[in-house]
């Protein structure tokens, strides 16, 4: 595909937060954006040029949709990976493509991925009935938390198990779906690094970025992490053999444990990221626009920090404080435009760049 | 009124580049817009909720578009005052107000009022007849510029005079409308103050910034400028004393000629405007973001500059170098979204910041 010009309508699927955030980058690159979501409210709508309300799962809205873009990305990972073959069978160019939804979409299917590479993670195993969670628990041991295998986000469909009696308990508590179990990894600390990789092969990163989850969701995320080069090196060389194996064209988020110096695999996301919204103001190029102009297949933009970068998430009754937030000279506030606050929901973030300077 | 909570809706009379760039801020801080503009292809109807296409003296759409918001702002200072009127009569908060329009849409008014509040521009006088052009070029002398008192911009309806003996001809030019003739300036820069004056009456400025216009059109854009302490101090005075006299609530540019270390007016204009585009990554808060922020009640974001930013326009074909400008590192591109190119139409900006760094 030769690079979209501007006027080219871009489609994304999902139109959350994050699809909010990505027409509001496309239309400074003077794109239009057409929004798939079953939500009538769906945030990103509101910055659209079209949006088709239907759920993932209708073909023939898909196809619509697909018909009515110049290309598709997405912004929300389970998406049915039948739906995008059927789409990319019809000719429409999805980026990033299948593959990553494929390995993204199962937590199994993405460790081996990973590790068929030569990245780390902690113990796992499949498991798909409690006597197999059982048995798993001898290999992998305790404490450790199941989750299921699919459509698992922000601490959902998880259990934890600190000790093997406890499996049973946690085999009921997610229902007993197809499910993996992990060995509890001693972190010294979570980070993100989020690979771009441009239609044409080029790579450029951010981050690692350090991130605090409270309760399973992302808090807090800052930049440039304190961290040894070397880590720093070996993050994101894993994050962009992943980028490259999987021929991926976007941002791709790769989150990641540090364990003794080590970066370790915790999950990979085929999307822009929660933990990436500092670089709308802390880099030169944001996640967002970098990610569009991959999937436009433009040259990527510069991903360098311009400062230390501090992004809080403010999270359901968080977004309460918005009017004392807007007093503060330091805060850049960003709404997502949701009417309904609830406990755990991502309602908006706050982002504090303190400049670095030229180089001296 | 009250400070406008979250997901309230902000109605936007003009749905051009400015337009456009307002909706995507408004888009930041959770408001939706509607965008009023008589173009079906308004730039900004692409990223607003929703686009009410109807002539700008057309009531009742006007009132049907004022009863589905909760604060009317405009990007477009040629809107009717009338029509503005009759909507603040109903009740619609229309910020900044009309008398702000009235003032900016006729050049007579609008240098007797910042002469009456003590600021310094060259000679003028109205005109409405030839004879009156013939007389009033004996006081103004030549070269002079004859420009009608309403409607013009980016150098439209304007003719120079440069010998007394051209006045019939320029008076052709303009189609003998009313007018006003002018000395012409013999300025060592022209340069712009965006004030923002709060709904409580804070005021705040970016600026002096340096403009270079090309064929009456804005070319280029620096700031922090190179001006003496005084002179800046003279300049965001000055601007400052006009927008407290209008009440003003809003971003309010105005633009100077600086003539013997004195800033001098040039002319005013009631709205965000392009010599400020450069805040978008050049200033803490963009120029958009302060004037949704007055407009909804809010208080002031800082406008404390980050570096040194030049903006450049691209205009009719300078668009054409979008793919090797978003090849530049350094570019910050920003494109409209207008399918047609013509020469003489902005079609899109870049702009370039040398970060400053922390205090040392």
């Amino acid at each position: 595909m030769r690079p979209l010009s501007p006027g080219s309508v871009i489609g994304i699927l999902g139109g959350g937060q994050l699809g909010r955030m990505l027409a509001l980058s496309a239309a400074q690159l003077g794109y239009r954006c057409h929004i798939f979501d079953p939500d009538i409210h769906a945030p990103a709508a509101d910055v659209a040029a079209s949006h088709i309300c239907a759920d993932y799962g209708d073909r023939d809205a898909l196809v619509r949709f697909a018909d009515s873009v110049d290309v598709v990305t997405y912004e929300f990972e389970n998406v049915p990976v039948a739906a995008v073959e059927h789409l990319v069978s019809r000719g429409t160019c999805i980026r990033p493509g299948a593959q990553a939804l494929k390995v993204a979409q199962d937590r199994v299917a993405e460790k081996d991925f990973v590790t068929a590479l030569g990245g780390t993670c902690g113990r796992y195993r499949a498991v798909d009935s409690l006597e197999a969670l059982q048995a798993a628990l001898h290999v992998v041991g305790t404490p450790a938390v199941l989750k299921t295998r699919r459509m698992g986000y922000d601490g959902k469909g998880q259990a934890r198990i600190y000790k093997p009696d406890e499996a049973a308990a946690a085999w009921a508590a997610i229902s007993g779906q197809p499910a993996i179990v992990e060995a509890f990894v001693p972190f010294q600390c979570e980070v993100s690094v989020l690979i771009v990789r441009s239609a044409t092969g080029e790579l450029r990163s951010y981050g690692p970025i350090e991130n605090e989850h409270v309760a399973g969701i992302l808090s807090r995320s800052q930049f440039p992490a304190a961290l040894p080069d070397f880590v720093t090196a070996q993050a994101i060389s894993l994050a962009g053999t992943i980028a490259a194996k999987l021929d991926y064209v976007g941002v791709l988020a790769v989150e990641l444990f540090i364990v003794d110096g080590q970066p370790w695999l915790n999950e990979i996301a085929p999307r822009v990221h929660n933990s990436g919204h500092g670089t709308i103001e802390g880099s030169v190029t944001s996640q967002f626009e970098n990610h569009l102009r991959a999937v436009c297949g433009l040259p990527l933009g510069s991903t360098s920090p311009v400062g230390h970068t501090e992004m809080r998430n403010l999270i359901g009754a968080d977004v309460d404080q918005w009017s004392q937030l807007l007093s503060d000279d330091t805060a850049h506030v960003h709404l997502y435009g949701k009417s309904d606050v609830r406990a755990g929901r991502k309602m908006g973030h706050v982002t504090r760049v303190t400049p670095f300077g030229p180089l001296r």
